[in-house]
């Protein structure tokens, strides 16, 4: 008996991608075939997974339902207006159920997820759809194939010089998606481009291999218009957009619900803490910055597979195919310098725990109870920032960690009052609870902090550290002391060679880099480096620390660097304005 | 968002065992800690997942649901008689409801899984429990705990030459379990022994460390009764005991529901086949042979931790800790030579693929969709037999694979009638149904034959083999068309060095190790390899085949050999006695 997640179960895996191509002087006939996500794309799970939409939708919904909340779809959005006293909550008008009865809503913040057509974006002043459309038009058709081509069960581009192109992607329940190019498609007659019209023009491509359908499930046709939203949130940082509402593009790289839901993850966390009072302006003021660009960077990304294997260059073709596939899979949604992304000015030699990107992979052991764990994933998402304090030796720093948990326990340190106006906050509207919490014990990761879950990382072996030797507050942080001592068999890429460093002499190069390595490139033995990670998985900043020569002055350091890197976009309520709470409000 | 089986999110996973010990001389400390399952165990999963036993058996309720049957727990069986004709139905003497109303119940087979005190072990001649009793007494307590002691996370034996031995678990939610030795309890006055003075005995074996209790779910007492019964089966092979029914020993391994599921597991798909007509008596009997085997072994396997650690020399405690937990992983359920595992005459040179044990997993490239899957799961047990062919190239192999499929498809080969008797009795009982098969697709596996799914494993690569290169009956098999490209980094174990083979001279040594390799020790370029896997998961046969001198003679006798091998307990209805069928026989 082996049970797996039902998305993995219900879904498709997709490993490799299939080039094919025919010109009147050769029949159809494979370029070549790569892997989809080669080692160098760093990701913890190497495949496309295809599920209906539906799934990943019902998944979202039953967890909100557990916690409490009901998605409630009677109501249409008509305008909002800002009330006169800027600070106050925003007014919204709309109408509800099918009688369309006037209805209006107060609320602190407005998030437009409606679509491209979005209402909300119209009434956002200077948020304007900016085009930059193609003109092709594509069929699509998911149905269960009849076939001799052999390669429906890969991600397969098939490029026919004389009637287009098709991609070819493998669905659950046996099904095969088809996205079909109507190459010269006359837009003004559109009622010529049916069913049977894409059904043809599908086997002209595929010829000679055979193509017929048991039967087809969905039939559609779009004309792809990218376009992004020039804001995506108002000048007072209280309405913003988010999906298809602030960009629109071509379906075919599969971004489209991946980008969506990326946009509420970066904006959700943000507007907990601005919903608690414990944001500044700047922490909003980053979704518009950070998911912007992303927007732009995917409609930029030109995913002209037709192009691509016009040339019939296999090589070329697989060269051109590298560079995209790190966007399409997700890591390479990277944001620029900003107030929650802080580049330091020192040149370190950094490794791949960069401000603004993901944190990279790593496997490493828990202490508690020896699991062996995804570090990236192993902390729950509560909404809380995780710091991960990285050293060789314990005992050996031990002066620098008691010196630095003494600085940030004391009442005049930011990380100490945010903590403790979160514990009121928290107090006064807790984390929606879902049964499985008695099974996931989230209380594991917030016993220091509801703002921040602090975490150990350190290459020494289990035998020669005792919980008890960790300084008070790190002993509350038990759940999140981790063995860096499982170097990633297989998972070491072209990018990020090995680095044979003392820190970790017995670890043979080549097999994979701890954990430490991988993300700071090195760290010296009297070295401590602290890595803080956003609420949404993204590093934060990064800063490092001889504790060799004084560590007593490193340790205070430390303590101030952390104060103030979370002073950029953090405050204390009551500190300026007092906090704005609503039941609208947006909870983690 | 990543989820995960139910199973592991609700259960507690432990990797590391704990030795502590104390005596007059020497306060309570630690020996020393062993990985729970080292590498030298091979299996998939190196870790003892600990769930609430509700949990399983309402996976099983839930499965049995969605497929149309309810478990009914409204009638208590009495006592069975055989009809005068020895091949007619047993009838079944029952009690049903409050009112404990006569019920008769007409069935072919009957198995007792009826616990300790089995009625059903009792109407069965011959079969008496053996005892093979121990008189220690022991208590359970189950809850959340507040201690200092540090290794609560882990599997812990806690030895305290005065006072006794404590055996820690972890559990799910926050909890631990302590079973607590009853040093010299006094047998006859067990008031005595209640929930105060079982805590009371277990602080003094845990001083000078504190240990409380926020509340207590749970508080049991036993005294260990190992017994095993004579007989598993009656003489005619109509009634069967399984579970506690047929042993019952110390719960301390945690292999009481593990074996009795294991029990039900290689009775239910003989019974199946039996049930269908299509069984020889051998197979039948092979139940009570086997799992008697293994119940005597669990019986005699001495888990006796407190002997264990009452040395004291932990080094010893190691050693002993590793020869037992082969047993307790599972893998070491090995069964002996019968009519359904047949260890052939010669010599081979042996891989880890035996009769009688478990498939040893490997990780492999299924062809159609390049998705890397584990080998041993990856068909799904539909009740069927896998039949793996294993070779190095396959256009080599073509005219032995040819005279091969074509022996095995002809009409007086055994496996085409077994197949085809199979197919008439599947579409008069079909398997039941569950709505994930459409996601799943078990046809994809029972194209050829519902009794047999053929699968192909090759050290080729993907680039140089098209499926329309195999010859029909594996291109109908498609979905078990395997690239032996993954050598398993990390599952290399000492007892199992990877053997530096010519068939892969690109794998590094000490990388790990082929699927071919391990599971044939090596297999020479033209040789072609059979192996035949239970329905259960067991290896029953493995064969060879020198297909370089003459490869039709050699792919005509791999064809004979497989009818022997299945001819030794499989049978064509019709051919001898009319199949059985009955209401309550049992679906696979």
């Amino acid at each position: 008996m082996r049970l797996v997640d039902p998305l993995l179960q219900r879904g498709v895996r997709v490993y490799d991608i299939s080039f094919w191509r025919s010109t009147p002087d050769e029949p159809l006939h494979r370029l070549g075939r790569e892997i989809h996500y080669p080692p160098v794309i760093d990701v913890l799970d190497p495949y496309i997974l295809l599920v209906h939409q539906g799934m990943i939708e019902s998944l979202f919904i039953e967890d909100l339902r557990k916690r409490g909340y009901e998605v409630r779809r009677n109501t249409a959005f008509d305008s909002y207006s800002v009330c006169e006293d800027k600070s106050g909550p925003l007014q919204v008008n709309c109408r509800a159920n099918v009688a369309q009865e006037r209805k209006t809503i107060l609320t602190q913040y407005l998030v437009g997820c409606d679509g491209a057509h979005s209402r909300v974006r119209k009434s956002i002043p200077d948020a304007k759809p900016l085009g930059l459309s193609q003109q092709s038009v594509w069929g699509v058709l998911d149905g269960e194939l009849v076939t001799d081509f052999p390669d429906i069960w890969s991600k397969t581009l098939v490029y026919s010089q004389e009637h287009g192109s098709i991609l070819i992607v493998p669905r659950e329940r046996n099904m095969t998606r088809l996205y079909i190019e109507l190459k010269n498609g006359p837009r003004a007659d559109r009622s010529q481009l049916g069913q049977e019209f894409v059904m043809q023009r599908a086997r002209e491509i595929m010829a000679p291999f055979s193509i017929q359908w048991k039967y087809i499930e969905w039939f559609g046709r779009y004309q792809v218009g990218q376009r992004v939203a020039s804001r995506f949130c108002d000048n007072h940082l209280r309405a913003f957009l988010a999906g298809d509402a602030s960009h629109t593009h071509s379906p075919k790289a599969a971004q489209g619900m991946n980008t969506s839901m990326h946009d509420a993850w970066n904006l959700c966390w943000k507007l907990n803490l601005a919903v608690r009072g414990l944001a500044k302006p700047a922490l909003l003021a980053s979704y518009e910055e950070e998911r912007r660009k992303i927007a732009l960077d995917l409609v930029n990304f030109d995913y002209e597979h037709a192009n691509q294997i016009a040339g019939g260059d296999a090589e070329a073709l697989a060269e051109n195919f590298k560079t995209n596939v790190r966007f399409i899979s997700g890591v390479g949604a990277d944001y620029g310098e900003n107030a929650i992304n802080m580049v330091e000015p020192q040149a370190w030699v950094m490794g791949e725990a960069k401000p603004g990107c993901l944190l990279p992979p790593a496997r490493v052991t828990r202490y508690i109870d020896s699991n062996p764990v995804d570090i990236q994933l192993d902390i729950p998402m509560l909404g809380q920032f995780r710091i991960y304090l990285l050293m060789w030796d314990v005992h050996q720093s031990r002066i620098f960690l008691d010196t630095f948990c003494q600085a940030i326990a004391s009442s005049d340190s930011l990380i100490s009052q945010l903590s403790a106006a979160a514990s009121i906050s928290y107090t006064k509207q807790p984390r929606a609870p879902a049964p499985e919490d008695i099974y996931l014990r989230p209380e594991r990761y917030t016993a220091v902090s509801h703002l921040f879950t602090f975490a150990l990382i350190t290459t020494m072996p289990k035998s020669e550290i005792e919980i008890a030797d960790l300084p008070p507050l790190l002993q509350d942080s038990r759940w999140t002391f981790y063995l860096d001592d499982l170097p990633a068999a297989g998972t070491v890429t072209a990018t990020t060679p090995p680095i044979p460093s003392a820190a970790a002499p017995d670890v043979v190069v080549g097999r994979g880099s701890l954990c430490t390595n991988k993300w700071l490139g090195s760290l010296a033995p009297g070295e401590v480096a602290i890595v803080n990670v956003r609420p949404d998985g993204y590093v934060g900043s990064v800063g490092r620390w001889d504790a060799s020569v004084d560590d007593v002055a490193a340790g205070e350091d430390a303590a101030r660097w952390l104060d103030a890197y979370y002073g950029r976009f953090l405050t204390v309520p009551g500190a300026g304005v007092a906090p704005a709470t609503t039941a609208a409000s947006a909870a983690v």
